[in-house]
């Protein structure tokens, strides 16, 4: 059983990676370092959101007392083993940043889905996409993710250079998002975006000099939202690939927003726009 | 005039203040450390923004020669001082998690505005206000002011006490968006808001639970959002305070978002609703 946690027991800890960085290898600690193609998630709603999904790969749970009562039934319908340990360790493994709240979960990343295998499903008729040129940041991935997740998106179509990669950072941020919408990473943008138009896919580019407001053409699914990092927006080539641009109406003074925002801004207006 | 930036040059800081917070004493740095009651903000946006507020009182600009440049104008506009930095001392005083792109600006907070200054100024009949109940991560709060310049909010309505305050960090999350919507910081929330509902300000509560949707109940100004933190939601005593409790309708597994974007689509909404 473990003592309680006091943070400022701990000594200050010189880290090799960020401190906001996804773990490497631990300094320090008991457990076993996780390897290369495995990752080490943490926060309770995240951590039981991965236990509750069966189509990830769960490798051992490190959980406080405390914790694992929290997690409650999920950990023993999952199957995972379960070893104890202590908020000092998990301090020490994830960095003292890291709202751990008193678990690790050593698992395996979600695998992708294939561009192809995606087109080829027959309800790819009626999906939501949102299509992200090179939006990297895992906070505001992760935040995108939650959002997509409350609309329902059907999965995020990325590069799969200057990507997000699943991390535990991102993994925190999405609060248990992250086991609802999958991922769909293409080497080229532009190609993936020219076979879901092909498919019937609208593509509509977010775009604050698009030529018409978000929800008036959103129509019908199958339609993307295709959304550019902030600061850059939309690279020319994915311009170029979009069915349509299109612009969020704001009446304020500052027009740009933070990408997480703005993405959750034309979600809803994209399914405002498709009652129409 | 400075060398080229070369990010793998400086040493490892061993930092007493954590990387993401506000600046404190300058470590090993040229420039003269900020008094207490100063702050000093980074990124080419927000001092830019900064600067050209004739509200905000300027005390010094450092600035790079390239970044000098990119500032362009405003800063002979504004009158302010300017002295020399390298992209070495920039990241020594703030830290090398700090996207500081080459400026730092010495500069007070902006003034609060009071309740009562508020409340008897004529324009109060058509504001719309922000509540934050104990909201406080500042890259949150930060993404929030954004999408309230976006969205013409007037003002920002925190308690004094587990409120944000103006920092580095939120300055920067709010790229600019901090000179334009002022706060108002209140001792006891619960008595604020029953001042602005005796003025005639409907107080619309967001609640995952709230008994109509948002954009039904909203109708034109004076009216106030009230969001509360995440995962915690709206406190007994701000809820009971609220002239209506309202839910945002999502179609999704996952019902909860981020904070900053469950704002940016309250605001969104909320203007929806005022035109029906």
């Amino acid at each position: 059983m473990s003592k309680p946690y006091d943070p400022r027991r701990g000594k200050p800890q010189h880290r090799k990676r960020p401190p906001s960085g996804p773990p490497g290898k631990p300094i320090r600690s008991n457990a076993p370092p996780a390897p290369p193609d495995e990752l080490s998630l943490y926060g309770l709603h995240t951590v039981e959101a991965a236990l509750a999904n069966p189509n990830r790969k769960k490798l051992h749970l490190y959980a406080t007392a405390n914790a694992l009562r929290r997690l409650g039934d999920v950990v023993q319908t999952s199957g995972v083993e379960v070893s104890d340990i202590s908020p000092r360790e998990l301090d020490r493994y994830f960095g003292k940043d890291a709202v751990h709240q008193g678990v690790r979960l050593d698992c395996a990343p979600i695998p992708d889905i294939a561009l192809d295998e995606f087109l080829d499903d027959p309800d790819t008729k009626s999906a939501r996409l949102l299509v992200l040129d090179q939006v990297t940041d895992p906070h505001n991935v992760g935040a995108i993710l939650r959002s997509a997740a409350a609309f329902a998106v059907d999965a995020i179509v990325t590069t799969a250079r200057h990507s997000p990669v699943e991390s535990a950072v991102l993994a925190k941020a999405a609060s248990g998002a992250l086991e609802h919408v999958p991922f769909i990473r293409e080497r080229n943008l532009a190609d993936a975006m020219r076979k879901l138009t092909e498919r019937g896919v609208r593509l509509i580019g977010l775009d604050s000099e698009g030529d018409t407001d978000l929800e008036t053409v959103t129509g019908a699914p199958p339609y993307g939202l295709v959304l550019g990092a902030e600061g850059k927006g939309l690279r020319q080539r994915t311009r170029e690939h979009c069915t349509v641009l299109a612009r969020l109406d704001m009446p304020g003074a500052i027009k740009s927003l933070n990408v997480s925002n703005a993405a959750a801004l034309a979600l809803y207006a994209a399914r405002r726009g498709e009652v129409k």
